[in-house]
């Protein structure tokens, strides 16, 4: 059958909004309905991303509840905050409720409001809502109303990291992650930070210990190996538009071969259709570019026994719209695939 | 007095000389005689780098002992593996040499067999050679015939360590060292891993364990600290053409404050001309561009103890001809800035 | 039917044939067979681009007219002065030749030795060969076997011009081109002036009054209005991965509005799937990028009396293996937009 | 004598606030006071420009005309329609007054009015202000207390033009140019269009028929040749930081060498400090890059008697703080290439 299930977007005039209708456009089971942008109400797609003139005639919308009430399915894709205010209402209306932003992802609130910075106004939604790790968490995914779609770091963090602490292959403490990030992981929006100008030719790290990925990281970790992880985390502004690329290094536990580690690998990822794992070579971040893959590759360093891990993701794919098309597939049946391949 | 001492560079043609000159132009005790550059030579320097065309006039010659001995300095910013054939020889001929590759840096053949995948053919010239890290040996150097100059990973990450190392303030092991570099760092070459195509929009891990800085950090870091140490390093291309940033994860000791950290800082570069530590910002690249500083940023991670060091340098200034200018001024007993201010 | 035409790609390591590969991979009707590269036999697909990692495991092949003998169409993605030896045999043994090189554009073999440096070995397949340009041509593309691909630079140049010139709103001399491209124009290979250092933050024209789709651009014109047609045409490289931007200044005729120029753009391509007249703004280069849309925008400039044009392609796509899909689709009959959606 | 002149900028948070400072600190006779910047009144330099930390200590000011009484000259380096307002009583206070910005640059206030889009508060100043352009204009700007510093396109534009113009080698009419721009260009500023994610690959024309330099580049080049010339210009924004390379077409009269366009342009530029006239090679903005030189490359383009120009300058020296600087050293009688070599 060829069902097409009505969504529209909150949101949709962002980086992610804008990367969720390039993918649906190909998608065969996805009927794109609404395009809600306050900022933006008014304005035709195509006058924030021309490449979507002549291939989807959408105006951006003031959201209400009442105009959204035709879709089964909203993306929310939302600066941080502003979910939670919407999510209640759109639950209590039965839609489905997939939200690329931070605001379902950590259980504990106090954690929440530390790193970023808002009191929580939906708490009772976080036990509700599952974490959309799509290579981990299928089964909880599948019966989900509302999914928290990962965000881009730790998506790139938790995927290399996950086979080698379920295996035991590495220490799960003294964990450094340093990670850089396009542009566009900060999202669409003036500001001088983010201008030609201060970016190109430059690098800085920001939010060093202070990220909001960070707990997202621990609790992650944590939930799938039963330990208590706490990593090192460092984040980089680099000149390039999309993309994460992440270098982790971890201490190897004793006796642990370079075999054994690829096993890991493969015990996990060998039918996961987005996650490549490269058996001699590094990733390069051009290779995972507008895809949902996941490259990783890893080296063992004898001299200190440290085991790297490198791994890239495309931001706003796999990190962020490819993703959380995935989880659209998984929750409703569709091909793991479909509109992200 | 207004003394000029006469120089010439060997390897004139490369990113390294080409910066070497641009400073040189402005130095009040510079002469510069010749550029020796065997694949170039014919050519005029302004054929590969028009900006100094009307500033200086010179045509690259083949190398020959003779043509350069009217040559009180020589700088070699040469491949690895070409200096060690041409110290020998000038410095029997009473030149001093600095040089900008790494045949002189490291004391022990067998790692630089290891790592630079050479035999060593001036092995005695190995206790000869001093390592230029200006800021740490300034003595040695003023004294030395044959100087090292430091590679620009090992510049960019030795000086925020060694601090924080000689004050004890953090565990000599496990120390991470996470480091991006722009792609003038590969040299000038017909190298399609180096075209814009492949490099821009893009992000590698490389030589991952394997990099050559690898022994030259530790071998420095062992050195000023008479402990053993011994770092895991990555270093990362990205598409910038100057520059490095490095970001290292090291376990602070037991209650170490900020302020500790500050204060060490403060005890060894209060009056370095050319090292900044930033009090609350980040080192930000654009912030070193084209000068010789290096900046230095620090946060702690209370969570996981771990002090996170950030350091900018410009790869070709600081991290190669700033810092051998430098030298040479420390050599010469000139001002430590002239030219590179 | 689901019928599925076998080609293969020779030339297929550069990025034209890459961008073939990435846009086949969508197509309906395409059986990608074989891919052959002389340079590169041997290697996996994916270890040049390693995008195509589990998504299209390919080994290049060297090449040989029996190697191909499966294959109904060949796609030659050839530096210029290669295709021309081997289409003769091509055609002989009954394959469709599509061209993405520029041996059979040129009609005069004078015109082609002045501006490709080569003599013509295949001259009396010239007149046989078909323009594929593909909104102009439909008809004799529809018949053609071997199909000579437009240029990049023709292409962007070339479609805004000729509605303009057909309805005798500008004047036919006096036209300047001046048009910047990105680097992969320029092929993958070890080039020291396509290094990431020599072209970022910098611009240069090249090849002035010397360029090859200078007789291109001119013939073409020339061909479809019936007047003899000759353009002064500037290129410059500047530091972008991909696309084409064109601007054009052509002096309007007297009493020409802006409605006239909008009423014959409408009448040309109106239908056209890939050519996008924009109503008031200027085309922007992230409009097109991946995609084989040409947009193109105008001003008029009052003082002057100039028509300026503007025109933005992505010369991999639109400008190379996009409009050579397009090309295999009008001939086959397929959907003009099979795998270039 | 080791006279320094005291100055102060206002405007000075900009970028041609900062690469006045950047050029200020090498030169022998400037004194810098005072910094104005109503924005970022209370900021360190540092902390919007990291690479003046240790090297400038200075703290921006509200601009007031009592805090500027002991400059002798002030630089104004604001957005279009701010200096007009300041002028006035600068100059009634006795300062000098070097403008960088378009407020005094054009005679006709109706054309100011028309391109600028604000009503002008001075005009009774645009008859006093002289026109900074250094290589020809130096006996008026001798004698000028108010000088007009060009714009960055115009500069690029009208010294290539100007020998030929003179000379009679060209037709006035017919001229069109076509131009190229860094980031900078269009000032420091939170703008989601100049964001980086929105420049990065990708170009677009701006402006086009439309631009306030095209009336600046029309008086120019009307008043040094006496002829009424009127070009067509259009102005495009790319993904570099800093630049600008211009391409010219011109129709050549008549039986005009390549001898007699070089010999032109040594008349004028033998001389010249800043003007490099390329005899063979075509410029690159790398060559110009942080430097005040204009770069100046031809053709003749046989087919269409066309002659190609082609200019390369920095848009934030030569096309701003350096020839603002090149302005004051030829009004004080300083070497002309003082601070800007």
């Amino acid at each position: 059958v060829n069902e097409r299930v009505s969504i529209s977007i909150v949101g949709a005039s962002g980086y992610s909004g804008a990367e969720l209708l390039r993918l649906m456009l190909r998608h065969p089971h996805i009927q794109i309905e609404k395009l809600f942008a306050n900022s933006s109400a008014g304005k035709h797609l195509h006058d924030l991303y021309p490449e979507f003139r002549g291939r989807l005639s959408k105006v951006f919308e003031p959201y209400s509840i009442d105009a959204v009430s035709t879709s089964r399915v909203v993306f929310l894709a939302l600066p941080s905050g502003e979910a939670m205010n919407l999510a209640p209402d759109l639950l209590a209306n039965g839609k489905i409720v997939i939200d690329l932003g931070g605001d379902f992802r950590l259980r504990n609130t106090q954690d929440y409001e530390t790193y970023y910075k808002h009191t929580h106004h939906a708490p009772d939604l976080l036990q509700r809502a599952v974490y959309g790790l799509a290579e981990w968490n299928q089964e909880k995914i599948k019966s989900a109303s509302l999914i928290a779609n990962p965000g881009c770091y730790p998506t790139s963090a938790i995927l290399p990291l996950l086979p080698m602490l379920k295996e035991k292959l590495i220490e799960p403490s003294g964990i450094t992650i340093t990670a850089m990030s396009g542009v566009s992981g900060a999202g669409r929006k003036a500001d001088l930070s983010l201008s030609f100008c201060e970016v190109n030719d430059s690098v800085k790290a920001y939010k060093v210990a202070e990220h909001q990925h960070i707990p997202e990281i621990n609790q992650t970790l944590s939930d799938f190996t039963g330990e208590a992880i706490s990593v090192s985390f460092v984040p980089h502004l680099i000149p390039i538009t999309r993309g994460i690329y992440t270098t982790i290094h971890a201490t190897l536990k004793p006796n642990t071969s370079r075999e054994r580690v690829a096993e890991a690998f493969e015990k996990y990822y060998a039918n996961a259709a987005f996650v490549r794992v490269l058996k001699n070579e590094l990733p390069e971040l051009r290779g995972v570019a507008c895809t949902n893959f996941t490259d990783i590759g890893f080296r063992i360093a004898e001299k200190t026994n440290h085991l790297i891990l490198c791994s890239a993701i495309d931001n706003l794919t796999k990190g962020a719209a490819g993703q959380a098309i995935q989880n659209f597939n998984l929750k409703f049946g569709f091909n793991e695939t479909d509109g992200v391949n």
